[in-house]
Protein backbone atom coordinates (compact mmCIF):
# COMPACT_ATOMS: atom_id res chain seq x y z
CA UNK A 1 0.00 0.00 0.00
CA UNK A 2 1.37 3.42 -1.15
CA UNK A 3 0.30 6.83 0.11
CA UNK A 4 -1.87 7.57 -2.75
CA UNK A 5 -3.77 3.96 -2.37
CA UNK A 6 -3.76 4.60 1.45
CA UNK A 7 -7.59 5.70 2.49
CA UNK A 8 -7.77 8.81 4.08
CA UNK A 9 -11.56 9.07 4.86
CA UNK A 10 -13.82 5.93 5.74
CA UNK A 11 -10.62 3.20 6.12
CA UNK A 12 -13.03 0.54 7.16
CA UNK A 13 -14.60 0.32 3.73
CA UNK A 14 -11.63 -0.76 1.87
CA UNK A 15 -10.00 -3.89 1.10
CA UNK A 16 -6.53 -6.24 0.70
CA UNK A 17 -8.17 -9.44 -0.24
CA UNK A 18 -6.91 -10.31 -3.79
CA UNK A 19 -9.62 -12.12 -4.06
CA UNK A 20 -11.89 -9.47 -3.76
CA UNK A 21 -10.34 -7.18 -5.80
CA UNK A 22 -9.83 -10.45 -9.12
CA UNK A 23 -13.83 -10.49 -8.71
CA UNK A 24 -14.58 -6.79 -8.66
CA UNK A 25 -12.51 -6.96 -11.89
CA UNK A 26 -13.93 -10.38 -13.22
CA UNK A 27 -17.19 -8.27 -13.08
CA UNK A 28 -16.66 -5.47 -14.55
CA UNK A 29 -17.26 -4.98 -18.48
CA UNK A 30 -15.49 -0.77 -18.34
CA UNK A 31 -12.54 0.91 -16.97
CA UNK A 32 -12.62 4.37 -16.69
CA UNK A 33 -9.02 5.40 -17.66
CA UNK A 34 -7.15 8.59 -16.49
CA UNK A 35 -4.28 10.28 -17.84
CA UNK A 36 -2.46 13.78 -18.06
CA UNK A 37 -2.50 14.96 -21.57
CA UNK A 38 -0.69 18.62 -21.94
CA UNK A 39 -0.96 18.93 -17.91
CA UNK A 40 -4.46 18.26 -17.65
CA UNK A 41 -6.42 15.44 -17.11
CA UNK A 42 -8.65 13.51 -19.35
CA UNK A 43 -11.07 10.26 -18.29
CA UNK A 44 -11.95 7.69 -20.70
CA UNK A 45 -14.57 4.90 -20.55
CA UNK A 46 -12.55 1.41 -22.58
CA UNK A 47 -13.02 -2.67 -22.47
CA UNK A 48 -11.05 -4.14 -19.75
CA UNK A 49 -10.06 -7.49 -19.24
CA UNK A 50 -8.08 -8.93 -15.95
CA UNK A 51 -4.92 -11.65 -16.95
CA UNK A 52 -3.72 -12.49 -13.77
CA UNK A 53 -2.48 -9.86 -12.35
CA UNK A 54 -2.59 -7.09 -15.18
CA UNK A 55 -5.33 -5.39 -16.18
CA UNK A 56 -5.98 -5.48 -20.22
CA UNK A 57 -7.52 -2.12 -21.96
CA UNK A 58 -8.87 -1.72 -24.97
CA UNK A 59 -10.39 1.19 -26.82
CA UNK A 60 -11.49 2.11 -29.77
CA UNK A 61 -11.51 6.48 -28.56
CA UNK A 62 -8.32 7.33 -27.06
CA UNK A 63 -6.41 7.27 -30.25
CA UNK A 64 -4.07 10.16 -28.41
CA UNK A 65 -3.55 7.79 -25.42
CA UNK A 66 -2.83 4.80 -27.28
CA UNK A 67 -0.01 6.56 -29.24
CA UNK A 68 1.29 7.71 -26.03
CA UNK A 69 1.10 4.74 -24.92
CA UNK A 70 3.50 2.94 -27.36
CA UNK A 71 5.83 4.20 -24.67
CA UNK A 72 4.22 3.88 -21.48
CA UNK A 73 1.85 6.49 -20.19
CA UNK A 74 0.90 7.07 -16.26
CA UNK A 75 -2.71 5.97 -15.77
CA UNK A 76 -5.56 5.68 -13.17
CA UNK A 77 -7.34 3.23 -13.75
CA UNK A 78 -11.35 3.18 -11.65
CA UNK A 79 -13.83 -0.01 -12.32
CA UNK A 80 -16.91 0.69 -10.19
CA UNK A 81 -20.25 -1.43 -9.69
CA UNK A 82 -23.22 0.25 -7.89
CA UNK A 83 -24.65 -1.88 -5.74
CA UNK A 84 -27.57 -0.66 -4.53
CA UNK A 85 -29.01 3.05 -3.51
CA UNK A 86 -28.60 3.63 0.40
CA UNK A 87 -32.51 5.89 1.52
CA UNK A 88 -32.15 7.72 4.93
CA UNK A 89 -34.82 9.76 7.03
CA UNK A 90 -32.53 12.29 6.12
CA UNK A 91 -31.33 14.32 2.87
CA UNK A 92 -27.79 14.59 4.31
CA UNK A 93 -27.52 10.71 4.63
CA UNK A 94 -28.19 9.50 1.73
CA UNK A 95 -25.58 6.89 0.19
CA UNK A 96 -24.70 4.50 -2.26
CA UNK A 97 -23.62 0.72 -1.54
CA UNK A 98 -20.92 -0.23 -3.91
CA UNK A 99 -17.79 -1.71 -5.13
CA UNK A 100 -14.64 0.13 -6.57
CA UNK A 101 -10.85 -0.63 -6.98
CA UNK A 102 -9.10 2.55 -8.12
CA UNK A 103 -5.47 1.51 -9.90
CA UNK A 104 -2.68 3.48 -10.73
CA UNK A 105 0.33 2.59 -12.68
CA UNK A 106 2.35 2.62 -16.39
CA UNK A 107 0.50 1.05 -19.10
CA UNK A 108 2.26 -0.36 -21.86
CA UNK A 109 1.42 -1.96 -24.85
CA UNK A 110 1.04 -5.63 -24.99
CA UNK A 111 3.94 -7.23 -27.33
CA UNK A 112 2.99 -8.05 -30.71
CA UNK A 113 3.56 -11.92 -29.84
CA UNK A 114 1.13 -11.50 -26.97
CA UNK A 115 -1.66 -9.76 -29.15
CA UNK A 116 -3.71 -12.64 -29.96
CA UNK A 117 -4.00 -13.84 -25.94
CA UNK A 118 -4.96 -10.57 -24.94
CA UNK A 119 -7.49 -10.60 -27.54
CA UNK A 120 -8.88 -13.73 -26.45
CA UNK A 121 -8.83 -12.14 -22.88
CA UNK A 122 -10.54 -9.31 -23.83
CA UNK A 123 -12.96 -11.52 -25.82
CA UNK A 124 -13.71 -14.06 -23.39
CA UNK A 125 -13.69 -11.49 -20.41
CA UNK A 126 -16.75 -9.46 -22.23
CA UNK A 127 -18.63 -12.90 -23.17
CA UNK A 128 -17.43 -16.00 -21.93
CA UNK A 129 -16.59 -18.57 -24.08
CA UNK A 130 -17.31 -16.92 -27.26
CA UNK A 131 -13.61 -16.60 -27.88
CA UNK A 132 -14.46 -20.52 -29.59
CA UNK A 133 -17.24 -20.20 -31.31
CA UNK A 134 -15.56 -17.30 -33.57
CA UNK A 135 -13.44 -16.46 -35.69
CA UNK A 136 -9.58 -16.16 -34.56
CA UNK A 137 -8.13 -12.62 -35.67
CA UNK A 138 -6.20 -12.62 -38.88
CA UNK A 139 -2.85 -11.20 -39.01
CA UNK A 140 -4.07 -7.89 -39.96
CA UNK A 141 -6.57 -7.65 -37.64
CA UNK A 142 -3.97 -8.11 -34.79
CA UNK A 143 -1.85 -5.73 -36.45
CA UNK A 144 -4.64 -3.22 -36.34
CA UNK A 145 -4.76 -3.55 -32.20
CA UNK A 146 -3.49 -2.31 -29.18
CA UNK A 147 -3.66 -3.73 -26.24
CA UNK A 148 -2.43 -1.80 -23.25
CA UNK A 149 -1.79 -3.37 -20.16
CA UNK A 150 -1.23 -2.40 -16.22
CA UNK A 151 0.12 -4.03 -13.56
CA UNK A 152 -2.23 -4.64 -10.99
CA UNK A 153 0.44 -3.85 -7.82
CA UNK A 154 -0.41 -0.38 -6.65
CA UNK A 155 -4.43 -0.29 -6.36
CA UNK A 156 -7.01 0.22 -3.35
CA UNK A 157 -10.58 -1.10 -2.97
CA UNK A 158 -13.32 0.63 -1.58
CA UNK A 159 -16.60 -1.34 -0.60
CA UNK A 160 -19.87 0.16 0.68
CA UNK A 161 -22.48 -2.76 1.72
CA UNK A 162 -25.61 -2.49 3.95
CA UNK A 163 -28.17 -0.27 4.89
CA UNK A 164 -28.27 3.50 6.47
CA UNK A 165 -27.20 4.27 9.57
CA UNK A 166 -30.35 3.12 11.88
CA UNK A 167 -30.17 3.99 15.18
CA UNK A 168 -33.61 3.87 17.28
CA UNK A 169 -32.39 6.53 19.50
CA UNK A 170 -31.03 8.78 16.45
CA UNK A 171 -33.66 11.36 16.69
CA UNK A 172 -35.39 10.64 13.07
CA UNK A 173 -38.68 10.22 11.98
CA UNK A 174 -38.79 6.20 12.02
CA UNK A 175 -42.67 6.44 10.30
CA UNK A 176 -40.23 7.65 7.53
CA UNK A 177 -39.04 4.08 5.32
CA UNK A 178 -35.42 3.74 5.30
CA UNK A 179 -33.69 0.79 3.72
CA UNK A 180 -31.84 -0.15 0.41
CA UNK A 181 -32.59 -0.46 -2.85
CA UNK A 182 -30.11 -2.89 -4.80
CA UNK A 183 -29.35 -2.83 -8.50
CA UNK A 184 -28.12 -4.93 -10.46
CA UNK A 185 -27.89 -5.21 -14.70
CA UNK A 186 -29.50 -7.57 -16.79
CA UNK A 187 -29.22 -9.02 -20.61
CA UNK A 188 -32.60 -8.52 -22.21
CA UNK A 189 -34.01 -10.84 -25.30
CA UNK A 190 -30.92 -11.04 -27.85
CA UNK A 191 -31.40 -9.44 -30.77
CA UNK A 192 -30.01 -11.47 -33.88
CA UNK A 193 -28.36 -9.91 -36.77
CA UNK A 194 -30.45 -9.83 -40.25
CA UNK A 195 -28.05 -11.92 -41.71
CA UNK A 196 -28.65 -14.68 -38.88
CA UNK A 197 -30.81 -17.05 -40.10
CA UNK A 198 -34.24 -17.52 -37.41
CA UNK A 199 -32.83 -21.42 -37.12
CA UNK A 200 -29.45 -20.65 -35.30
CA UNK A 201 -29.76 -21.29 -32.11
CA UNK A 202 -28.37 -19.04 -29.58
CA UNK A 203 -24.94 -20.17 -28.91
CA UNK A 204 -23.88 -21.17 -25.41
CA UNK A 205 -22.08 -17.99 -24.40
CA UNK A 206 -25.36 -16.06 -24.93
CA UNK A 207 -27.57 -18.42 -23.09
CA UNK A 208 -25.33 -18.05 -20.10
CA UNK A 209 -25.73 -14.65 -20.09
CA UNK A 210 -29.34 -14.30 -19.58
CA UNK B 1 -16.31 21.95 -30.00
CA UNK B 2 -12.43 22.44 -28.96
CA UNK B 3 -9.83 20.35 -29.66
CA UNK B 4 -10.21 18.19 -27.06
CA UNK B 5 -13.65 17.49 -27.61
CA UNK B 6 -13.29 17.04 -31.38
CA UNK B 7 -13.45 13.17 -31.94
CA UNK B 8 -10.45 11.89 -33.46
CA UNK B 9 -11.90 8.45 -34.50
CA UNK B 10 -15.27 7.44 -35.37
CA UNK B 11 -16.78 11.08 -35.53
CA UNK B 12 -20.13 9.77 -36.56
CA UNK B 13 -20.57 7.82 -33.41
CA UNK B 14 -20.22 12.05 -32.22
CA UNK B 15 -23.63 14.23 -30.49
CA UNK B 16 -23.65 17.37 -29.86
CA UNK B 17 -27.75 17.20 -29.13
CA UNK B 18 -27.58 18.86 -25.68
CA UNK B 19 -30.63 16.94 -25.18
CA UNK B 20 -28.97 14.04 -25.67
CA UNK B 21 -26.32 14.97 -23.05
CA UNK B 22 -28.74 16.47 -20.56
CA UNK B 23 -30.89 12.32 -20.72
CA UNK B 24 -27.05 11.05 -20.89
CA UNK B 25 -26.57 12.88 -17.43
CA UNK B 26 -29.76 12.73 -15.87
CA UNK B 27 -29.68 9.16 -16.37
CA UNK B 28 -26.73 8.32 -14.45
CA UNK B 29 -25.55 7.73 -11.17
CA UNK B 30 -21.69 7.92 -10.94
CA UNK B 31 -19.38 10.07 -12.75
CA UNK B 32 -15.57 9.26 -13.02
CA UNK B 33 -13.57 12.20 -11.88
CA UNK B 34 -10.21 12.31 -13.42
CA UNK B 35 -7.56 15.48 -11.98
CA UNK B 36 -3.75 15.87 -11.44
CA UNK B 37 -2.32 15.25 -8.26
CA UNK B 38 1.85 15.83 -8.13
CA UNK B 39 1.78 15.27 -12.11
CA UNK B 40 0.33 12.03 -11.46
CA UNK B 41 -3.69 11.29 -12.81
CA UNK B 42 -5.95 10.14 -10.32
CA UNK B 43 -9.63 8.34 -11.19
CA UNK B 44 -12.33 8.40 -8.23
CA UNK B 45 -15.91 7.35 -8.32
CA UNK B 46 -18.45 10.30 -7.46
CA UNK B 47 -22.01 10.84 -7.11
CA UNK B 48 -23.34 13.59 -9.43
CA UNK B 49 -26.29 15.47 -10.41
CA UNK B 50 -27.22 17.80 -13.06
CA UNK B 51 -28.22 21.60 -11.74
CA UNK B 52 -29.37 23.21 -15.33
CA UNK B 53 -25.88 23.73 -17.49
CA UNK B 54 -23.66 22.80 -14.75
CA UNK B 55 -22.67 19.13 -13.35
CA UNK B 56 -22.65 18.53 -9.64
CA UNK B 57 -20.36 16.26 -8.09
CA UNK B 58 -20.49 15.05 -4.52
CA UNK B 59 -18.08 11.52 -3.12
CA UNK B 60 -17.35 10.53 0.22
CA UNK B 61 -13.80 9.98 -1.39
CA UNK B 62 -11.28 11.90 -3.29
CA UNK B 63 -11.28 14.09 0.03
CA UNK B 64 -7.68 15.54 -1.41
CA UNK B 65 -9.45 16.65 -4.23
CA UNK B 66 -12.48 18.39 -2.28
CA UNK B 67 -9.75 20.12 -0.16
CA UNK B 68 -7.99 21.13 -3.62
CA UNK B 69 -10.84 22.03 -5.30
CA UNK B 70 -11.50 24.73 -2.29
CA UNK B 71 -9.77 27.32 -4.99
CA UNK B 72 -10.64 25.21 -8.31
CA UNK B 73 -8.93 22.16 -10.01
CA UNK B 74 -9.10 21.22 -13.24
CA UNK B 75 -10.67 18.08 -13.74
CA UNK B 76 -12.48 15.42 -16.59
CA UNK B 77 -15.33 13.59 -15.94
CA UNK B 78 -16.33 11.00 -17.96
CA UNK B 79 -19.99 9.56 -17.75
CA UNK B 80 -20.88 5.93 -19.45
CA UNK B 81 -23.98 3.91 -19.81
CA UNK B 82 -23.29 0.65 -21.04
CA UNK B 83 -26.57 -0.25 -23.37
CA UNK B 84 -25.45 -3.61 -24.91
CA UNK B 85 -23.03 -6.49 -25.89
CA UNK B 86 -22.15 -6.50 -29.30
CA UNK B 87 -21.32 -10.18 -30.69
CA UNK B 88 -19.96 -10.44 -34.29
CA UNK B 89 -18.58 -13.27 -36.14
CA UNK B 90 -15.34 -12.20 -35.71
CA UNK B 91 -13.49 -11.94 -32.09
CA UNK B 92 -12.00 -8.53 -33.52
CA UNK B 93 -15.29 -6.67 -34.28
CA UNK B 94 -17.12 -7.83 -30.66
CA UNK B 95 -18.13 -4.24 -29.63
CA UNK B 96 -20.14 -2.59 -26.91
CA UNK B 97 -23.13 -0.28 -27.32
CA UNK B 98 -22.55 2.56 -24.64
CA UNK B 99 -23.75 6.11 -24.35
CA UNK B 100 -20.71 8.49 -22.95
CA UNK B 101 -20.22 11.80 -22.32
CA UNK B 102 -16.50 13.28 -21.10
CA UNK B 103 -16.33 16.68 -19.71
CA UNK B 104 -13.51 18.93 -19.26
CA UNK B 105 -13.28 21.98 -16.89
CA UNK B 106 -12.55 23.51 -13.43
CA UNK B 107 -14.56 22.18 -10.67
CA UNK B 108 -15.12 24.62 -7.89
CA UNK B 109 -16.98 24.40 -4.46
CA UNK B 110 -21.02 25.30 -4.71
CA UNK B 111 -21.02 28.77 -2.47
CA UNK B 112 -22.50 28.33 0.36
CA UNK B 113 -25.91 29.63 0.11
CA UNK B 114 -26.32 27.09 -2.82
CA UNK B 115 -25.83 24.11 -0.88
CA UNK B 116 -28.94 22.92 0.18
CA UNK B 117 -30.06 23.47 -3.46
CA UNK B 118 -27.52 21.83 -4.61
CA UNK B 119 -27.78 18.48 -2.03
CA UNK B 120 -31.27 18.75 -2.93
CA UNK B 121 -30.56 18.63 -6.67
CA UNK B 122 -28.01 15.28 -5.93
CA UNK B 123 -30.64 13.68 -3.91
CA UNK B 124 -33.22 14.09 -6.61
CA UNK B 125 -30.77 13.09 -8.83
CA UNK B 126 -30.07 9.48 -6.74
CA UNK B 127 -33.98 9.52 -5.98
CA UNK B 128 -36.78 11.35 -7.76
CA UNK B 129 -39.00 12.61 -5.10
CA UNK B 130 -37.13 11.57 -1.85
CA UNK B 131 -36.14 14.95 -0.65
CA UNK B 132 -39.93 15.91 0.13
CA UNK B 133 -40.39 12.70 2.18
CA UNK B 134 -37.23 13.09 4.58
CA UNK B 135 -35.67 15.57 6.86
CA UNK B 136 -33.94 18.20 5.34
CA UNK B 137 -30.07 19.26 5.77
CA UNK B 138 -29.03 21.41 9.29
CA UNK B 139 -26.84 24.38 9.14
CA UNK B 140 -23.72 21.84 10.60
CA UNK B 141 -24.67 19.21 7.91
CA UNK B 142 -24.69 22.02 5.00
CA UNK B 143 -20.97 23.33 6.26
CA UNK B 144 -20.00 19.35 6.64
CA UNK B 145 -20.75 18.96 2.99
CA UNK B 146 -18.48 19.87 0.28
CA UNK B 147 -20.64 19.74 -3.57
CA UNK B 148 -18.34 20.66 -6.49
CA UNK B 149 -19.78 22.41 -9.59
CA UNK B 150 -17.87 21.63 -13.06
CA UNK B 151 -19.86 24.23 -16.29
CA UNK B 152 -20.92 21.59 -19.28
CA UNK B 153 -19.20 23.76 -21.48
CA UNK B 154 -16.46 21.65 -22.81
CA UNK B 155 -17.31 18.44 -23.61
CA UNK B 156 -17.77 15.30 -26.14
CA UNK B 157 -20.69 12.85 -26.49
CA UNK B 158 -20.16 9.61 -27.95
CA UNK B 159 -22.66 7.09 -28.57
CA UNK B 160 -22.83 3.56 -30.57
CA UNK B 161 -26.21 1.82 -31.32
CA UNK B 162 -26.86 -1.03 -33.38
CA UNK B 163 -25.64 -4.26 -34.15
CA UNK B 164 -22.31 -5.87 -35.54
CA UNK B 165 -21.19 -5.14 -38.97
CA UNK B 166 -23.46 -7.44 -41.38
CA UNK B 167 -22.80 -7.82 -45.15
CA UNK B 168 -23.74 -10.96 -46.37
CA UNK B 169 -20.75 -10.84 -48.49
CA UNK B 170 -18.16 -10.41 -45.81
CA UNK B 171 -16.51 -13.82 -46.00
CA UNK B 172 -17.20 -14.78 -42.12
CA UNK B 173 -19.64 -17.98 -41.16
CA UNK B 174 -23.12 -16.68 -41.25
CA UNK B 175 -23.75 -19.81 -39.55
CA UNK B 176 -22.34 -18.33 -36.42
CA UNK B 177 -25.02 -16.60 -34.61
CA UNK B 178 -24.26 -12.72 -34.16
CA UNK B 179 -26.16 -9.69 -32.87
CA UNK B 180 -26.57 -7.62 -29.48
CA UNK B 181 -27.13 -8.87 -25.86
CA UNK B 182 -29.00 -5.49 -24.51
CA UNK B 183 -27.88 -4.36 -20.91
CA UNK B 184 -29.81 -2.76 -18.41
CA UNK B 185 -29.72 -1.92 -14.88
CA UNK B 186 -32.78 -3.26 -12.53
CA UNK B 187 -33.26 -2.39 -9.35
CA UNK B 188 -33.98 -5.61 -6.80
CA UNK B 189 -37.11 -5.88 -3.52
CA UNK B 190 -36.27 -3.13 -1.49
CA UNK B 191 -34.49 -4.74 2.11
CA UNK B 192 -35.83 -2.02 4.86
CA UNK B 193 -33.82 -1.17 7.68
CA UNK B 194 -34.12 -2.48 11.03
CA UNK B 195 -36.19 0.51 12.76
CA UNK B 196 -38.49 0.91 9.63
CA UNK B 197 -41.44 -1.16 10.80
CA UNK B 198 -43.18 -3.68 8.28
CA UNK B 199 -46.37 -1.89 8.28
CA UNK B 200 -44.70 1.12 6.89
CA UNK B 201 -45.66 1.70 3.43
CA UNK B 202 -42.91 2.06 0.35
CA UNK B 203 -42.95 5.70 -0.18
CA UNK B 204 -43.49 7.06 -3.63
CA UNK B 205 -40.21 7.62 -4.36
CA UNK B 206 -38.97 4.14 -4.20
CA UNK B 207 -42.25 2.33 -5.97
CA UNK B 208 -41.03 4.31 -9.00
CA UNK B 209 -37.37 2.94 -9.40
CA UNK B 210 -38.62 -0.63 -9.45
Amino acid sequence: MSDRTRLTREPERGSDDPAVLHRLLDEARIAHVGFVRDGSPVVLPMAMGRDGDRLLLHGSTGAGMFLAGRTGIEVSVAVTHLDGLVLARSAFDHSMNYRSAVLFGVATPVPPGEKEHALRVLTEHLVPGRWDEVRSPTPKELAATMVLEVPLTEMSVKIRVGGPGDDPYDGEDHSVWAGVVPLHTVADDPIPSPTTRSSTPLPRSVRALL
